[in-house]
């Protein structure tokens, strides 16, 4: 195999925003097919992205045996059954986030892809920009010597309350969809996985958080506090907070979308990097490789599963009005 | 009375670096004396700084006819004693921030200004730059929408552990120190009391935060997050995050020390304002207005107090681990 050969689960905003001009400029992958579970409606994406294929449902590209992998974008309540039916199928699988909506449906879809040999991954994309990449290594390396806390948010205005992200049974709610992001740069630039959580929710409908801050503490004393929200306008990005010096994100969880930029400091020398890398591209590729040289890719489904789990800790906290929830 | 006289209570560097230079650009204010317990000390400051008068205690300064208010830069731990024996000696109080240990401490000397006739403020001095002046009006006059959260964080590295800020006899750690800031800020911005708050801290000495991450959350459903630290390299400032846009400080609780930048965003129109105001001469004018004309300061000792008792919650918050401390 030289070119992986993906196929999209439906024509989602994403896959036309992100994921077409993404794979384009792929050296390991190209898009082959595309299902709507309306035919009329895959033909006409197909044909305005120029996708040589178009499915009228999504079992009949699982079905294609030219299809190695699949690109998983529909709303969040669906990737777990279209992951684990692409999975039973023999097909790659890159799947929004969040993967699953509790660590026990990651571990699952983790179990699935060993039994089935095939590779699955969350598609995290600000992970593969090579800012964050970067951001990693500094932190990683001591270069901010300890680190004490982090501040994070990532929030944008929706206001279209038939979202699918507004829906209960779609596993809706701001923390699932913008919160996982805070959550997930936490746990990677701390590599520790918090003691407990205590976080304060808005809800438009029961179960279904359109904005919640987010408080989690850390056996070592790490402190991260992240804001998500579907109704609050904010700076996107985050803040790193050690003996030595510091790293500020504007929009860190999409540095290929618009201009990415970090700005460092680190005993008081002040440093400022720009990078217009796309980062769907470097995680498309990131992947594909994976598939390609049957090798583990950087983060797996269990990984996945942490993160959810300090989302379900979070959501279960929201519930009861701030209550500490401890994680196992 | 055309301009106020002040004399200064001791020698300490936040004098010599912020107050001296400021009143020297106030219209309506003077320094007329220093006092320190060093009579030669006090000496040397008055002639390093062109102050006419210098006394070799606080209580001989105290006891001047010509001195109408005092500025008080002692220790956290000495203030209320200070500004005790100030206001009985009639003088008008200038305390920094501060101004006393406990809610309760800053009521009795709120009662003593008014049995004495004087005028009481904390140094807040951030409040009296014309940033901030017009960050509060963009919030409290619905620019921003309804405000969600707030971020805040104010932290610098302390190497000396002999400082003063680090005594615990003189209400040392950050969250005293520093802390103040973002909980002020947050309920200035709010224009609300919290309902609850929850603290994580890390100790140099018992009862002596060297860092504390503050979680607050208010009735109307707002929440703030707040960092503080002596051992933490960060950023300065705020973020305010509202339904139709947010604000973003740089350096917004010492505006005028650089030159003062703040970004806003509305509607998703950007817009960024700089400022080189020195806040501390515009605190000393309205302060030196108040005494002058006999009218009550922008904030008083019993708004001192509220803060105080925030503070005092995280810490006791803190000492639980993170337990939630509701506000009475």
């Amino acid at each position: 195999m030289e070119k992986v050969r993906f196929g999209i689960i439906s024509c989602a905003g994403i896959a036309k925003k992100r994921f077409i001009p993404a794979i384009t400029g792929a050296s390991n992958a190209l898009l082959a097919a595309v299902a709507s579970r309306d035919p009329e409606k895959a033909r006409q994406f197909a044909s305005d992205h120029q996708i040589p294929e178009a499915y009228g449902s999504y079992k009949t590209l699982l079905n294609q045996k030219d299809i190695d992998a699949v690109y998983i974008p529909l709303p969040n309540g669906l990737h777990k059954e279209w992951s684990i039916k692409a999975i039973e199928h023999g097909k790659h699988v890159l799947c929004e986030k969040p993967l699953a909506p509790t660590q026990k449906d990651c571990e699952e879809l983790a179990a699935a892809a060993k039994a089935n040999g095939v590779t699955l991954m969350e598609a995290f994309m600000y992970r593969f920009h090579p800012l964050t990449e970067f951001v990693i290594r500094q932190v990683h390396n001591g270069e901010l010597g300890d680190i004490h806390a982090i501040q994070a948010c990532f929030s944008f205005v929706l206001n279209d309350p038939d979202n699918v992200r507004f829906q209960p049974d779609l596993a809706g709610g701001s923390v699932m969809d913008v919160g996982c992001y805070g959550i997930n740069c936490t746990r990677t630039f701390f590599n520790e996985e918090p003691e407990a959580v205590s976080a304060v929710a808005h809800y438009t409908k029961p179960c279904v958080d359109d904005r919640m801050t987010i408080y989690a503490k850390f056996r070592s004393g790490k402190q991260a506090q992240i804001i998500c929200s579907f109704s609050s306008q904010a700076p996107e990005g985050y803040m790193i907070s050690g003996s030595k010096g510091w790293i500020v994100s504007s929009n860190g969880f999409r540095l290929g979308v618009e201009h990415g930029k970090i700005i460092q400091e680190i005993d008081g020398i002040r440093s400022s990097f720009e990078d217009a890398t796309n980062e769907y591209t470097k995680m498309i590729e990131h992947f594909s490789d994976c598939v390609i040289h049957k090798t583990a890719p950087r983060y797996d489904a269990i990984e996945a599963g942490r993160n959810m789990a300090v989302i379900c800790a979070a959501m279960e906290s929201a519930e009861k009005n701030g209550e500490w929830v401890r994680l196992k």
